[in-house]
C-alpha cells in the first residue's frame, strides 16, 4: 500500500496537508467560483484529456454546446478547434467572469453564454456536438442525465456527444487504513462517550479514496458499459461474482470509471492510472471479514443517479454475500445503501 | 518553511493527499452530517480544549445552552460536568442522530433538543451558561453573532458565555509557495489560454493555509481583543503598522486567533501552536513586493461578520501601504477586499 492515511481513528489535523486552499462558501460565497473551478483546472490529466478529445472530435464549422461551462476552458478549446458557434450553458454566477475571460481570448463573437439551468434552455438551432465534463464519482451522475436530456432535445441527427461512453469497474479490496477510518465509531469511546450510533451512518456512506492495485483481493470486474446516446444512464444495476485470489481481510470494494470521450481518447480513474480529482470510490463492508483464497464474493450493486429524495441526487446500494470455498451457503451477508446513511430519530 | 505546497501553478492531484474522505453533499446529501462533524471531531486539540474549558466552567446544577450542538459532543461534556439541563440547539438534520447518541450515553433526560435556528428559539427558563464552538476563520464569524444575540435574550444576570473573549493577530509574511498559488492566473497561459481576468478575483480572496513563524517579516500585532458579552463582535476595524525586520519579498499577511474559553483555558490557532482545523488565514498582497529591513507596512484591516449581501455572511478588507526606510510617501498602495472577488460582467 502506497496510500497515505488520514488517520485511522480520531486524529488531529496535520501540517503535512496541502498548504493552501480557498476558503469555504460560508465565509466569502466564492466556493462555487474559484475554489471549485481552481480544483478542476489544477487537474491537468482531466483537463488536457478533455481538450485532446475536443481537438479530435470538433470539426471546423461545428455548432457546439458546452454544458456546465464553468471557467470556460472547454468552450475555448472548442473555439480553438474550429467551432463556428459554442453555446456555453452555466447556472452559476461564475459565468459573469468567464464571459470576460472568453472575450480576453478573442472568442467573444463565437461563444454565446446562457446563464440558466440546461433543463430551461431552448437553443435557436440544432447542434452538432454536446461537450460536457459531466462525470460523477464513479462515472454516471445527475449531470450526465442533463446532458442526455439536452441531447434528445437539441442534437441534430447524426450529432455527437462528448463523452460517448462510460464504463464502471469494481474490485474487492483489503485496506485496513480505509476500513479503520470508517469503522472507528464503535471502537473505544471517543472523548469518553459512546458514539456507536454513528457507525451505521458511516458504514452506509461511500468515500473517495486512493487505492493501490495491490490491495485487490480479486481481479476487477466491469459492472457496466453505457453509451450516453443509446443507454439509460439514470441507473446501474448489476450482480457480479469475484473469486478471492489470496487470503486476507475483505474491507470493501474499490470502484472507478473509464470513459471514452471521443476520437479514441479515453480517461481512466483507476488506481493504475495517473491521479485525477475523482480518486477512487470506497464502498466499505459493514464489518471486515477474513476471506480465504477461493471464497466467492457475490456483489449486487446499484447506482441511481437521479434524485429520489430532496437534496440527494442519487444513491449507491451494495449488497454482499460471502461464500467460503466448498460451502453451499453464505457465511456473511451485508445489505448496505447510502439511503441508510440518512440520520434517523430511531 | 516547513509547509508543503499544493502546487504553485496548475498542478495535478497527488496520491500523497489524505487517503480517504467523505463524499460531497452533491452525491449523498450527507456532507453536513458526517463529513463536517467527522472533520470537527478529528481535531482533538479543538475538541479536548473545549471539553477542558467546559469542565472548568460548568457548575453542578447549571442550566446550559449548547448552540449548534452538531454531534452533541459539547452537550455531553456539559452533562458529564454536572449540568442539570442542557438545551441543545441545532438547525441541521444531524440532530436526529445526535439525539440517539445522547440517549445511548444515558443523558436523554438531561439534554433537550431544539431543531431550529437559534434566532427562532425562545427558552423556557434563563440559562447560566451558553456554550458554542462559534469560531470563524480568524475568530469572529456570523455564528458568534448568533451566540451573542441568544445571550442577550436568554442569559440570566451574572450568566456566562464560553468562549469569553477572542483576540486577532496578524503578521506580514514572505511565502512564495502561497503567493505563487494565488498569483498563477496571469503567469503563462494555462492550457494555452489567457486567464488573467481571474487574477483580480483570486487576489481579493482570503485563503486558509499553514504558515511557519519563520515566514514572518515583522513581529505579529494584536488587531483586536473582544469580550463576547461586552464588545461588538460584528466587525473589526483596525489600523496597524509593522516595521520590517529583515529584507525579503512581502507576499501578504498571516492571520489567526487566540480565544479565552473560560476557566483559564485558551485555544490558539497561531503557526506556533498545535495544528487545528482552522490552520491560519492568508491575506495575499495584490502582487509581491521586495521590502528592505526598516520598511513600514501600514495595514488597514477590516472584518465584517454579518451578512451584507445574500449568501455571503461577511467579508475581509485589507488595505496596505509600504513606506521604504527614509521615504515620506508610500512606494506601494494596495486596496483589497473579498467583496472584489465576486465575479462581475465587466
Amino acid at each position: 500500500m502506497r496510500v497515505a492515511a488520514q488517520g485511522t481513528s480520531l486524529a488531529n489535523p496535520s501540517r503535512a496537508e496541502p498548504s493552501i486552499q480557498y476558503v469555504p462558501v460560508a465565509m466569502t460565497g466564492q466556493q462555487s467560483l474559484m475554489a471549485f473551478h481552481r480544483h478542476l483546472l489544477d487537474d491537468t490529466v482531466r483537463t488536457e484529456t478533455f481538450i485532446r478529445a475536443i481537438e479530435a472530435v470538433v470539426k471546423p464549422g461545428d455548432v457546439v454546446v458546452d454544458l456546465g461551462t464553468g471557467s470556460g476552458i472547454l468552450a475555448m478549446a472548442c473555439c480553438r478547434a474550429g467551432a463556428r458557434r459554442v453555446y456555453a450553458i452555466e447556472a452559476n454566477e461564475i459565468i459573469r467572469a468567464t464571459k470576460r475571460v472568453v472575450e480576453a481570448n478573442g472568442m467573444g463573437d463565437t461563444v454565446v453564454f446562457i446563464h440558466k439551468e440546461s433543463s430551461r434552455v431552448t437553443l435557436p438551432e440544432p447542434v452538432d456536438l454536446i461537450v460536457s465534463e459531466c462525470l460523477g464519482l464513479m462515472g454516471p451522475g445527475d449531470m450526465m442525465m442533463s446532458v442526455v436530456e439536452l441531447a434528445r432535445r437539441s442534437l441534430r441527427e447524426g450529432g455527437r456527444i462528448l463523452p460517448e461512453r462510460v464504463e464502471l469497474f469494481i474490485a474487492p479490496v483489503e485496506s485496513s487504513l480505509h476500513s479503520d477510518y470508517v469503522n472507528s465509531w464503535n471502537r473505544g469511546r471517543p472523548y469518553g462517550f459512546d458514539m456507536s450510533i454513528y457507525q451505521e451512518i458511516a458504514s452506509n456512506n461511500v468515500y473517495v479514496a486512493w487505492f493501490d492495485p495491490e490491495s485487490f483481493l480479486a481481479p476487477q470486474q466491469r459492472i457496466a458499459s453505457l453509451r450516453l446516446l443509446d443507454d439509460d444512464v439514470s441507473k446501474v444495476e448489476k450482480q457480479v461474482g469475484f473469486r478471492v485470489e489470496r487470503s486476507g481481510q475483505l474491507h470493501g470494494f474499490c470502484g472507478w470509471f473509464e470513459v471514452e470521450l471521443g476520437g479514441g481518447v479515453r480517461l481512466n480513474s483507476s488506481p493504475s492510472d495517473p491521479a485525477t480529482i475523482w480518486k477512487q470510490v470506497f464502498l466499505p463492508l459493514e464489518q471486515p471479514v477474513h476471506v480465504e483464497a477461493g471464497t466467492e464474493v457475490r456483489l449486487d450493486f446499484g447506482l441511481v443517479t437521479t434524485g429520489v429524495i430532496p437534496n440527494m441526487p442519487g444513491y449507491f446500494r451494495w449488497e454482499t454475500a460471502l461464500i467460503p470455498p466448498g460451502a453451499a451457503a453464505p457465511s456473511h451477508v451485508f445489505k448496505q445503501s447510502s439511503l441508510k446513511s440518512i440520520p434517523r430519530a430511531r
